[in-house]
């Protein structure tokens, strides 16, 4: 089954919520779609862990009772969302992907999952992750492999690989993810969505099972910027449970989602993102360049000196601090971890305290570095990551020429330096590469101000489509299983 | 040369500022008398590494002529004031107690030390400290032991040794010290004045050399708590220099310095601080509490129950800090540390990043149980360290029966638990052991609450006089050098 032009599920999150509300659609009429693509075409992506259809159905009822009923203030109301599987919700299991959480039934919602049902959002299911989030590929020991639902050959990235495919693969109006190293912009861009990894306290990970908690951060993935800025406003704030979380207003970004980018500063480090780079990305980037400055922005360089170290500064925390948090389990249940994440929670171990506690320094310098800079610019543009979606169970990768390159470094090495510095960071969907792959531009903003990357990406959308193709899975062949490693 | 009655060097650093507005004294007999001091005892005590005579006689002459043309206003104008030397001072050579820093002649002042001399504070000196701070002996190999001045053959304590010590030998009115795990309130402990560690956050640490950074905190030492509270007052407050600081108003603590403490409910930790102490200093305290339930509080039992990892968690934060921030010198000139300081370092390059990233963890959780705990009282008290002034040279101490404990972890037993949790914590005279060497008491307070901890000092020090005592320096010999090992 694949959509059509007058289908619902072609709306945007944000059209959603509004054709609901004039009851235009119904909540029933949208879950009923999301769960037959999910029926349909999850046996080959393997995008879910766990699809509520029953629930969901009950609670896209009552959804509609509330709208007959009058009811207009809650904005997701009646929309199916869908959450990374390391997000707690209350009565639902919950596994983090992984064999040791998989009969764990959490008794509350994690803070964004209260939040987005109090907005009225219908939680359709939860969705398949790299395990514990320790890895890019979301290959899944437990759950099974996820596939890119624009070729099912090619990975779709991760950790937050489910949530960037049911999105792409629109079984799902919108959905959670979670970003440490890159794990919500990486599968946004693989897999044509965007994605938004919000400032370093601006949302709460109270419930959320934790990787590296000095950089992990939740944010929204849908199609298009305003549909994440909908999300957004509903999941940020102060929350008194987790201390990590700014004790500072949060105005909402909707209302600022459209405006001249007029003299707007954007800032190219130059000899860094732009010198090592799959050449149709390269070329998809400098577009979106081409595209700002149309809309007013100027292009500036910026040299960032101190850029260099980020990916060992990167790797050595995301080593020490999930190692730390899994070390009961690793002494006890060892066998119960998937190899690639047992022994990079094994290599943490071995991890001295001088050498995190040297990258924790070196963070400051960098986001010094990075602040000094936002003087004279307001935001970065650079490329998610150097290449599209590589073959499934690929655990190296070609960039140019025959150097293969360790995955791991090599996918986090444009998204490393939000994560280490805090900093607002978001994918925007840019181009397609010659096998019609998406390619993904990353926009880095200053603390806390998350409206100004959902305007420029608003803005950005509002004269390019690459955010409103989707993967025709239908003739991709994704309904059967494909070929590749057995799940 | 000893102290009188009528001696101004005998008033307190309160009385002597006072005394200095009112022109019953003069900034120039106090430096005078103050550099008599020095020279008639230091070469026993060596409590200084740096003495400024001409640039404090010369600052003494012109604060002499403000205080004629009628400025009053600064709060310590022409009051001697002396530093521990890990703090910074413009063009005055600050060696951290080292070899390595034997030259360092800084371009500025530490964001303390420039408040002071705002202040109208004299700079008499640089005040000796165990090699970098990092020990409690002040046994320093490369400026000399420091000896304690009730009795030359017993140490000082430390870190803030030489502070302690010249505050108590009345060489100067007041002093800076650093306090990591405890080195403000030990030194003030064993030489029998108060000393505050604010709570981390509150005082600047820019300009100041650092230890473990997470627990660093720099503080005043004087004779009695409303000096203490004076100190406080100019040194405390957000710096934008360290973002460390917490950037709220500090609301001075001098104008609330006095007041009942009818109904004050004061916390002891049962089974913990009193279950291993050398007995004189257990009657000591007990006797404080007793004197603070006839002031009006309550004494109430309140078990801390993770308080019991303290140690450990301290002693890990305290190797892997350091051990990061001396890892280039520790290759390029081990040879240039002393013997005890480098193996510290040499262990600290050892641990693992998991075992610092768990105490970190049950830092939070301890800090947590505090927090809980002061719904129900408004101050702990305890004993500062569990035992008095041992021999110099010692590395082990006897508390009890038989079994000798590692100096360096016995010392800070009592000391850590505020430097893990960041709240302040002030060490009180509170009586002498059977061989007249001082003994103190440790108030632990709420966050940011220093202003009750002062007013508890200052209640008490209203109904005692142990701070008033002066340890006899003609009479214990200190003048000659004592037996001991060679400086």
């Amino acid at each position: 089954m694949s959509t059509t032009s007058d289908d619902p599920l072609n709306l945007t999150l944000a059209e959603a919520a509004r054709a609901i509300r004039t009851r235009e659609v119904s909540p029933v009429e949208l879950v009923r779609g999301c769960l037959a693509r999910i029926e349909a075409h999850d046996d080959g992506l393997r995008a879910w862990i766990t699809v509520c259809d029953e629930e969901a159905l009950d609670a896209a009822r009552s959804a509609e009772r509330e709208v007959r009923s009058g009811a207009r203030s809650k904005p997701l109301l009646g929309v199916p969302i869908a959450l990374k599987d390391n997000i707690a919700t209350r009565g639902l299991r919950t596994t983090a992907g992984s064999k040791i959480l998989s009969d764990w039934i959490p008794d509350e919602d994690a803070t964004v999952v209260a939040r987005l049902r109090e907005a009225g959002a219908i939680i359709l299911g939860k969705l398949n992750l790299h395990e514990f989030a320790w890895g890019g590929t979301s290959d899944n020991p437990h759950y099974g492999t996820v596939r890119n639902p624009w070729n099912p050959d090619r990975f779709p990235g991760g950790s937050s690989g489910g949530s960037g495919v049911a999105v792409a693969a629109r079984m799902c109006f919108g959905a959670l993810g979670t970003d440490t190293g890159g794990s919500i912009r990486l599968p946004s861009a693989i897999n044509g969505i965007t994605g938004i990894r919000p400032t370093y306290g601006r949302v709460s990970n109270h419930g959320i099972v934790p990787l590296a908690w000095s950089m992990d951060t939740a944010g929204p993935m849908a199609r298009t910027s305003e549909d994440c800025a909908v999300l957004f406003d509903v999941i940020a704030g102060h929350d008194p449970r987790d201390p990590t979380t700014a004790n500072r207003a949060a105005p909402p970004c909707v209302p600022t989602l459209r405006g001249s980018l007029r003299g707007l500063r954007i800032g190219v480090i130059p000899g860094y993102f732009f010198h090592h780079l799959q050449p149709d990305v390269e070329s998809a980037v400098r577009r979106a360049l081409s595209a700002f400055e149309e809309l007013g922005a100027v292009i500036v360089d910026v040299p960032i000196e101190n850029i260099h170290g980020n990916i060992s500064a990167q790797l050595t925390i995301e080593s020490a601090e999930p190692s730390t948090y899994h070390q009961r389990w690793l002494r006890e249940r060892p066998q119960d971890y998937g190899a690639d994440v047992r022994t990079l929670l094994e290599v943490g171990e071995l991890m001295l305290a001088t050498h995190y506690l040297q990258a924790q320094r070196y963070r400051t310098l960098l986001r010094e570095e990075f602040l000094q800079a936002f003087r004279n610019v307001d935001a970065f543009v650079c490329p998610t990551l150097p290449f599209t979606a590589t073959p499934v169970g690929a655990t190296t990768v070609r960039i140019e020429g025959d150097v293969e390159e360790s995955m791991l470094s090599a996918i986090m090495q444009f998204t490393g330096v939000a994560s280490l510095t805090g900093l607002p960071a978001m994918s925007v969907p840019c181009g397609f590469d010659s096998e019609g792959l998406p390619v993904g531009m990353q926009l880095i903003g200053r603390p806390f101000e998350e409206s100004l990357l959902f305007r420029m990406a608003a803005e950005y959308q509002g004269v390019t489509d690459f955010h409103r193709r989707a993967p025709d899975l239908a003739t991709r062949g994704a309904s059967k299983a494909p070929p590749g490693r057995p799940d």
